[in-house]
């Protein structure tokens, strides 16, 4: 999934990310909340509306960003209190709170409200973190049960929705909320317990028994050797129900991924192919290649022979190393779109190899 | 023409361009001299293959930006000798060398190079610099002629092109240098005059003696009152071949290029469409909309309710303020591709009414 924190891909035109097959788009709940807002979101019909997206949104919880960008956090039983990182303004995060702005959202799959347990973090933090994290689960999933049917769109119908906006019927903002309508929101549990076998097995356990239409894993990629991300995946996967989407948040480089979907990971996110790309850091088939090096400026080839992406099939590295040189928007736009598309290719191909050959359940270590 | 400064369309992919059915992009001979590099997109294979556009390019002569942009200049009967702006390093532009730089950028229209004179200059300052853009113009006219054919894709063919390169021949970029090289290089004379009309005369009617292929009307748009622009358009025009092109340089608002087409100007181009996009600024049937407003927070219509572009018909006025509000790189490529789609069909309506009523032609004033 790529991420589209502010309710956009960042550069990238919806219609570019039909085009390159993007299903499922990543939306942050922390900064949709703190901008444009929740409340104003839910008056304009839900997100899909909002950004004209109609295929499927993932929300984050929030909690995420909460512990990484906002300030002065304070975290009890209740939930977080927090400063903006965009004004210092006050805010509060339960798990009931972080259900109502996904809501509002309308969000096809929103996320339990977690605490995301930082590395390293001894046995002690981490199984205190943990009992936060599971009662949160309960509250989440209570919340978002009694109100998931509350979803942006109301009660209105589409002819009074269209002639409240002034829009035509037939604008794609429009089509994209009627789109969303139709499907159910889903609430996904996320699995925590630090780099502890045993305390993922028991964070696995309770959150099955509470019987999520998925689960995702959290608390990986936040500093740990990438043998242990494994061996944690690896641990906890088989503890999952394998009919349902099992997540891996917030990962990674292309070979990981692969790696990860081969062992029975479904979906996963990573901002790496977008923010990367920002910084002129290209991915392909043959390796990480820093499109501002010198050596590129006259090199006439496409960033990766082997792509046949649309930035591939239509400019050359000189090219995209002079827009980066240049400082040009367009740098973004093009180096963006081209991680996209080798990291959604990547995809493809092991979807591909797994269709022949299933995946084997994995084992606990 | 849109401006393609740098060799983009600030933020716009090019397929986007020609989605919009822009024919000819302008691209700044002072900013491609300095960065990457006339010789270098000379040995990439010229321009169009460089930025992979196969449609045309016309190149302006460096002048205006080396008076624009520039520090330290020193203007001799020689030509311009100038700091760049971008890291200080001393630069020499002559007529000589202007054709040069736009004959290896493979243009396939280029600019004689001229001083554009300042507003407001006395009728002394005016019958100076007009003295010696007319000398220019005659040294810009013999150099192209003698050198014009000195295209940058050379003598190698297509299939050593293509295997220098490592790119494949159906290479879009590769394309796009075919294409181009098909075609026959032209150079536009430059109506310099100041204010007066005299001067305007007595340099149209030189040029016109040395025989372009093309004619432009500079040195407007330059902070003078718009109807003193009216009245040297107005003045010029009809002292130049209405069956070459005539082009304005550097207009205008979209009511101002409606009108110079009525008048029987045949080309513009403007920065303002894209740059006022960037900061907001949207140009619409109902008027200028300054997007960024607190009013369009919640306003769920497009941009221009008229207006049937890209933009319009799938994004609304709320998501294009919250992505101007939030920073987000996308905020420049939505507004700028509605600003070009609204510029562009105000010209196809104008050639539409044209179509049917021809103008007449203007006398002088």
């Amino acid at each position: 999934m790529p991420v589209g924190t502010q309710g956009t891909v960042k550069a990238v035109p919806q219609q570019l990310l039909e085009d390159l097959d993007v299903r499922i788009l990543l939306g942050n709940t922390y900064h949709l909340y703190l901008r444009p807002g929740h409340e104003a979101i839910r008056r304009l019909g839900g997100l899909h509306r909002f950004m004209s997206w109609e295929r499927a949104i993932l929300t984050d919880s929030g909690g995420f960003q909460v512990f990484s960008l906002s300030d002065l956090r304070k975290v009890t039983d209740e939930g977080v209190s927090f400063r903006s990182h965009i004004d210092g303004s006050s805010h509060f995060f339960s798990p009931e709170h972080s259900m109502e702005v996904q809501i509002a959202l309308g969000s096809d799959i929103a996320m339990a409200f977690d605490e995301c347990t930082e590395y390293p973090a001894d046995r002690a933090r981490a199984r205190a973190s943990l009992d936060v994290t599971l009662k949160w689960a309960q509250r989440s999933r209570d919340h978002f049960e009694a109100h998931k049917h509350e979803r942006p769109w109301g009660e209105r119908t589409l002819e009074q929705r269209t002639a409240d906006s002034g829009q035509r019927s037939e604008h794609q903002a429009e089509k994209a909320a009627v789109n969303a309508e139709g499907r159910t929101p889903n609430l996904f549990g996320i699995v925590q317990g630090g780099m502890f076998a045993d305390l993922r097995r028991e964070s696995a356990e309770r959150l099955v028994e509470m019987d999520f239409p998925g689960y995702a894993i959290g608390g990986l990629s936040v500093g740990e050797p990438r043998e242990l991300t494994r061996e944690m995946i690896a641990t906890t996967l088989p503890l999952l129900p394998a009919e349902k989407p099992r997540y891996v948040m917030g990962v990674g480089y292309p070979d990981e991924i692969a790696e990860y979907a081969r062992m029975g990971v479904d979906m996963m996110d990573c901002v790496l192919p977008t923010r990367a790309a920002r910084h002129g850091l290209l991915f392909t088939s043959e390796g990480r290649l820093n499109i501002r090096n010198r050596q590129y400026a006259e090199d006439q080839g496409p960033a990766d022979p082997a792509c046949n992406c649309m930035v591939c099939r239509r400019y050359s590295r000189a090219y995209l190393r002079h827009l980066m040189a240049a400082q040009e928007p367009l740098a973004a736009v093009l180096n963006t779109l081209h991680n996209l598309a080798f990291y959604l290719e990547t995809m493809r191909k092991v979807r591909e190899e797994l269709a022949e050959k299933p995946v084997q359940p994995q084992s606990g270590s």
